[in-house]
């Protein structure tokens, strides 16, 4: 029996178990706007941050924890649904063998380029057409840890509010202001206030270590293959290098932005 | 008809894919040592390394291309084994839905700390009980990019020949020596020459940015949870920090070790 304001769900081939999976499809998670979150360290950052689940689902043999209560009280108290289920179905619902004990469903955060405030912070990131989830889970949780006033997506890239994502960024995704554009808006959004747009470049360039970076520096950074293309960062205010000592010509993008944000942090932050 | 020495394989039960799949389980890998590189480039910048596999496996319906003649011609010379088969038999092998054109078996690497040169380099990478594989590639790739002379895995770590740290390497599993040791075992042969052992810590630490670093500069980084272990800690010559300021109290393993080699690169590189 479940404690009284849960529902308590059983059955795998359940519509609301369905549905939440479903989550995990990018197709189907763009159209719904929602996304999962799992783990009680990140969904407790997220309630710290304001942001509660409107489906909180919990693992039937969880152990308890005054967070997991706490969070739990605080879903019921704005309206949300509370879910028990069993380890097996959590598991199903977030894809993973060995399921955190709960997870939560949001409603959409915005990620239109007005989420970005150039006064909040001296640093912001950049991606452009960055592929890959757990590089763009760990560059939001490298601009958390900056202290960015947000993370841009330029172009086509993975989904931020994808499960891998979300476990990546550590939390991040709730604290750090996201926003999606084309090329074409971003820039003529950058252009209408104060702003350096400073790329990490494979071309010819000035060396990262001491270039004159100033604030707000929006630091930016290209595809994992294919890096920025040229008329891009022709477009940028600086282009800057790091040292390659060895074969490769590129280091993988999501630690090539934090050691440059890193860099730059050091000059304006 | 496969060209003259190629061996042509079109079943999915034929024993010698079944025995290249099993390279993909961490078990198995172990035991038999050999381990599975895939695509054109890898495997150019292993045979530019003076690394051959002892079996390359190609697509029969892959483009011609003047690299991969020359790879094919370079096994054949060296008595190696060239396998023709299918691009779904050859995604079989590899794991992978759209797999590159060609594999590669190669004969393990030695990695103890015999397989290091103190004297080889200004800075080394030395990841403990590190278990994310993608993230001990992209640490590989970093030492690769920094001129490291080698990464140090201590404790359990995250297979360094399994496909996916191979694949998030870039190559530079080719480049870059492996060893592999116990705390117990690293740390003597560590204070039996000169090294300065430098933690990226938690904990009370000196700020990173202009600390005292020395070479040979040996860079540690901890468990993607855990951290360092206290006592590990202790036995450093140096603890550094870098700042975060945002609502996280850690950097990514990879993003961290990265960030902290750059530093070190700036002052004995």
């Amino acid at each position: 029996m479940a404690r009284p304001g849960r529902r308590e769900i059983t059955g795998f081939s359940n519509p609301t178990v369905k549905a939440l999976r479903a989550l995990r499809d990018k197709k189907h998670r763009q159209r719904d706007g929602r996304f999962l979150a799992e783990g009680l360290r990140l969904l407790t950052d997220a309630r710290e941050s304001g942001i509660l689940p409107s489906t909180l689902v919990m693992a039937s043999e969880r152990e308890a924890h005054p967070l997991l209560d706490a969070l739990e009280a605080d879903v019921a108290a704005a309206g949300g649904e509370v879910i028990e289920t069993t380890p097996d179905i959590l598991g199903k619902i977030t894809g993973k063998d060995n399921p955190q004990a709960v997870a939560g469903v949001f409603a959409p955060l915005p990620t239109d380029l007005e989420a970005i405030d150039r006064t909040a912070a001296p640093i912001f990131l950049v991606a452009q057409a960055l592929r890959d989830p757990g590089n763009l889970g760990t560059m939001l949780r490298t601009a958390d840890a900056v202290g960015a006033g947000g993370l841009i997506l330029v172009d086509d890239c993975a989904d931020p509010f994808g499960v891998e994502a979300v476990r990546a960024s550590m939390g991040a995704i709730f604290t750090v202001p996201i926003a999606q554009a084309r090329w074409e808006d971003f820039l003529p959004w950058l252009r209408s206030g104060p702003g350096q747009l400073v790329a990490a470049s494979l071309r010819e360039a000035v060396p990262y270590r001491g270039a004159p970076y100033g604030a707000p520096c929006f630091v930016l950074v290209g595809n994992e293959s294919r890096g920025l293309p040229e008329d891009y960062e022709a477009a940028c205010d600086l282009r800057v290098t790091m040292p390659m000592k060895g074969r490769a010509d590129s280091l993988n993008a999501a630690v090539a932005a934090a050691v440059l944000a890193y860099e730059v942090l050091d000059a304006v932050g």
